[in-house]
């Protein structure tokens, strides 16, 4: 993957991620080892749209492997700049910059700007439609919990209709296979049909559909909350009766396994109650740790630059 | 202090507070031996208020000692991070940073943030309530001056009621000892009875009350003075009437110690002339650069960083 | 010019615009060599209004030096900032940076930082009225096409009249010498008579005046085109009429010799057809790359930082 940028995880063959994951693992047990792989590299951070979190992610695992950091966030934007096409604004960044990191809000914006770029561009999120970093951020999560991401009751509950981390999550764990899915959420936000059509495509993939969290957290290796909007719903009184039932709770964690692993994309707002924090099957703060992980084996890999002692370690264990 | 929070000043002991005031003398003679200190390091800048002088304080620290800063200022900050709950914003960035240092617009937002991070939390200002950095970058100044921040009349003058910074800073001059206090203010900003009490509790402490500048400032060593916001009078007539009492001119300067040093924790409005700049008692350009070796003194201390040569240049001069 | 602000190129003697453009070519050749040259420097961006490409490259450029950077950029400045002098702001800045790079929407506020800083200021554009940075990377850009900035026809296209990168090229390029000038432009944005005459003073330059763009275009070394802004128009079909004239297209550029470059300060809006960029003689990204390339010249030689080989590399070409 050296050079090329990463618009979505759909084209990365499987190998390439499971070296991603292992790259993670790697750094994550080799702070100093790697802290100068990309000595004189500059990534650009250029954020059409505030993303705090994301943003900070991208600039400190650049920081962290000894390259620096340049970029805009949101209102910093210039109105010239806001005028310029992606096409022009990309062109003149990456004559700064050795690596683009990319958040706009229009769909398909990434794939606008990996053409125009005379660098890589990491697709840091484009409106509804991908976001590749985020899945990689969830997988590493769940390989460092099971020491797999196959094998596992995956359940993913709240809103499955309009979730764009969900149905990139299920996709990439299709390719993965040997996943039993469970799909819990309201009838108003279930699971689109071209979803669950992927998962039957996958011969080692099935699916339940739930409405039930507490009738079915028994059976999950991992539960993948997300936040139910009030706005997806037709009035206020569906929005009230529901939530509850979607609301992850110490009385409902007590039905879950003991090795059960908790992830969320963040921001929550109450999906999750603060007293789970506590519990150590949350992992939703862990994810966040490993998605600045995953962004620092992702961007040392599209540079090309090799983590000190990795290839190593590999011929080692193997 | 290694690991600490540092929400106020009021909990580290007067030896430590010593410590630091010798570290930033050290770093300021010693800026090359220092400039590697904490590599390695990211600290976190989350203004949710913009403050721009205090957070390119921080953050030069930060890089001058050799580590690395990422960050937020005002309106940068997504719509997420704006609803998110300071607790999950300060858990999610102490997985990326190793030391965080917050401004928020609400008292008692650092103390929340302390408790949530996984790292130190700095606070840099919280509201109308603490700015414990700022009474550092006080200190060192007159330290830097006098060679003491003991056995001095300090001369406090302009808006003694709403004054955070001149309630902090007397606070810490009484837990030093040995101050004699003159306090310059129109009776609709006179020092709070609680603050006055305050020093009749210190033994070694006493104050005066005054109206009229150029009459004491013949007795100061330190002039701090601050600004008088039109806003917190009754009418402008009185507005109008008591500021030019207020006003630092040169005519007022000859009045003074030759060695006097006047402080100021900007911006100001007119409340010094600019004419008394070119003063070699005006100090509040150097207090600037003093805030910054405090910074630079707590931040390497927070995260246990050692000063190279620091200790070593201790013993000789024991 | 160690320890000087850059306010203007005006008072900046012709052999050392020439030492820059070496430098620039030099540091191009040689990006190892010279990332370490400002180790422990810190640059400040204070970009009072956005302009995120001028900002980017002033702050690529020290990273890619070695420096660091910190800054504020339009909507991260505080209230407190807004309201306080720019003399109070640069003072305070320069005490914790080496260098400073200002952006201004009022004219004449770059010298006035001047004035204040304790560090040198570089102006990076100040209203309509100095961008000394701009012209810089028009000249490195010439000077990289043709191995010279002399002895050329140079085309100017497009707003004559209020197009201040325009003026200031002109004025450099008529201290240079030996420039033939072709303004084309609608009568409403002609070139204004102080520039003729500035054009008139210079000994070995001379210019015409010409509308069509096509008519001329096979004469030209350099083709600078400017955006022909509506807002200029008395009315809209004067506009519709004029506008096609003055855009760049293959059609046009067929006309033009083989190795002819054309420039552009860019932001662009239509005024060169996208189907150029792929045309060799398209040289306005190569400008934004030069135009960093002679930051880091400029940046390294007003800090006083040798660049590592620099002077033994003349010695050998002398």
């Amino acid at each position: 993957m050296v050079g090329s940028s990463v618009v979505t995880l759909d084209n990365i063959p499987i190998p390439e991620i499971r070296v991603l994951l292992d790259k993670a693992q790697y750094i994550d047990s080799h702070r100093k080892e790697v802290a100068n792989t990309c000595t004189g590299r500059v990534l650009a951070t250029l954020f059409y749209e505030p993303s705090t979190r994301t943003r900070l992610s991208f600039e400190t695992a650049m920081l962290r492997l000894g390259g620096k950091v340049i970029g805009f966030a949101g209102a910093q934007l210039s109105s010239a700049t806001k005028g310029e096409t992606i096409h022009d604004t990309v062109k003149v960044v990456s004559q700064y910059a050795d690596l683009i990191a990319m958040r706009h809000p229009k769909e398909g914006a990434a794939l606008v700007a990996a053409h125009s770029s005379d660098v890589p561009v990491i697709n840091a999120g484009d409106g509804g439609h991908m976001h590749p970093t985020q899945t990689l951020a969830d997988l590493s999560t769940i390989q460092a919990r099971f020491g797999r991401v196959t094998d596992l009751t995956v359940g993913l509950c709240g809103d499955l209709t309009f979730g764009r981390t969900v149905h990139s999550l299920i996709e990439t764990l299709c390719r993965f296979g040997n996943i039993r899915f469970v799909l819990i959420s309201p009838d108003e936000l279930k699971t689109p049909q071209y979803v669950l059509d992927r998962i039957d495509a996958s011969p080692t993939c099935s699916y339940v559909e739930a409405k039930d969290l507490s009738a079915v957290i028994g059976d999950l290796d991992v539960l993948y909350m997300t936040r139910v909007q009030q706005e997806r719903f037709f009035n206020e009184d569906d929005y009230l009766r529901l939530r509850d039932t979607y609301i992850l709770d110490t009385a409902k964690m007590r039905l879950a396994k003991p090795k059960m692993a908790v992830l969320h994309p963040l921001p929550r707002v109450n999906e999750i109650a603060k007293e789970v924090d506590d519990d150590p099957r949350a992992a939703y703060f862990e994810q966040v740790r490993r998605g600045m992980l995953m962004r620092m084996a992702l961007e040392s890999s599209v540079l090309g630059d090799e983590l000190p002692g990795y290839e190593t370690s590999k011929e080692v264990l193997a």
